[in-house]
């Protein structure tokens, strides 16, 4: 998918403006714009799937943190005043029974009345907080897109959605794995505190430098890797019951709701 | 109800040999049973009002935090093993067309394959650990039931469940409310930090000591009341619904399951 900037916004723009910028036919990765508000993962599918999701997201909140579930059919979420979840992301994906069919800048055209749509915490939260508080950021220094792995765990099925977990890595350095872990559990809808630290092999990740999601990340000197939950699990697990119907977001290419990343920390 | 204690059994007992006792007969509140594990309330639906319920419960988490939610038909959760949610609670009641109909002790007779069973977290779990930071619980000191409220808050409706927000209230001395506030914040998954502190008249609450729910606690000089959001939200929500058939616990006898109350601290 082609990536355009609108050069006059900049990253620090309001969620409003960004959401106005991609309704208009901008498009980028979302990373890093309008700092301190939630960004979301978008899952829409039809009402017939919903409660089975419903249900994956309660019994495997780690990766599955549920910030909003629409009416059937509604593009208008809570999160975001006058958004609209039909044209404000900067990229979509469209599934067909379990298949990539296309990649459009808006799924107007092919809404249904029947669409349900999940709004999903994503780590952006934590790392504004993370850096905020002196931890660095590898893939942030690397400009790298986090790298993502599949792991041996399997989730808890629920109805037709299973599937393993996958976990997102950032090395952390030993000194800062403990303030990075106190930091993020303090944040449960938006992944919450690491489900691993170390010991990739645990994991049943034979290679870190082979990631199945994102791009490969170096270790500094003394950093130990260290693992979250990841909300591409639930698109995984979609992907792998192959509804007849899907939409989600262009991988990075997030919806920026108007919460404020601080609203989800629960002290 | 008639309540009948079974006098062998210590309260220290475990919440297997709890389970154990009220399958056999037994009957009795559960309040400060198994200390140190988690009980949840019930409530068990046909599966066409399923999705309902667990998407009140995902846009009301604070009052309606699920624990877990079983397949239908199913009565052996996994929060407790070996345990039927038929016969292992000490007193049900049982409503049809949101009327109670009987207060069994068990529910063997009238279980469904089409109910759905929700396991709801409750603040005795929270309660545990204010006495062990030595915050005073009133309600304990006086030997009453916690008293709960109906508020001028609504819910986010979803589906054919709405209604106000029910919260209870503890008198927590001044010096100790940040403590107290601090603690359950932690534990989002049974109903985390209070939603009020002070100033009943706001929440619409007229007269503190005519609860809707449970017993009037008196305050001591300097206590402030506090107000937690509480678990008979989703069960007034499911009254005023009136759906065909449902099953919920009798008001103070939960459902003890294996769980510890730390497992559900964040941090």
């Amino acid at each position: 998918m082609a990536t355009t900037t609108l050069p006059l916004l900049p990253a620090e723009a309001t969620p409003a403006q960004w959401r106005a910028a991609f309704r208009a036919g901008a498009a980028r990765p979302t990373s890093g714009l309008a700092p301190g508000h939630t960004q979301a993962n978008l899952v829409c599918l039809p009402r017939e799937y919903a409660y089975d999701l419903l249900l994956f997201a309660q019994r495997n909140p780690k990766p599955c943190p549920l910030l909003e579930v629409t009416e059937p059919g509604s593009w208008s979420p809570a999160l975001a005043a006058g958004a609209d979840l039909r044209t404000d992301l900067p990229g979509y994906r469209v599934w067909q029974n379990g298949l990539l069919v296309a990649t459009p800048r808006d799924v107007f055209d092919v809404w249904r009345n029947d669409l349900v749509s999940f709004l999903i915490g994503c780590s952006f939260s934590f790392e504004t907080l993370l850096q905020q508080a002196g931890v660095p950021l590898r893939h942030v220094e690397q400009d790298v897109t986090v790298p993502m792995y599949v792991t041996n765990r399997e989730c808890v099925p629920a109805g037709r959605f299973r599937g393993p977990l996958v976990v997102s890595m950032r090395p952390i350095p030993a000194a800062s794995v403990a303030k990075a872990a106190a930091i993020t559990a303090l944040m449960p809808a938006v992944h919450g505190a690491p489900v691993h630290v170390g010991a990739p092999e645990a994991l049943g990740i034979r290679d870190l430098d082979k990631p199945d999601f994102g791009q490969t990340v170096k270790l500094a000197d003394g950093d130990v890797p260290v693992f979250w939950a990841c909300g591409v699990t639930s698109q995984t697990a979609v992907m792998q019951a192959a509804p007849s119907f899907a939409i989600t977001h262009e991988p990075g290419h997030m919806f920026l709701t108007d919460a404020r990343d601080l609203e989800y920390r629960v002290a």
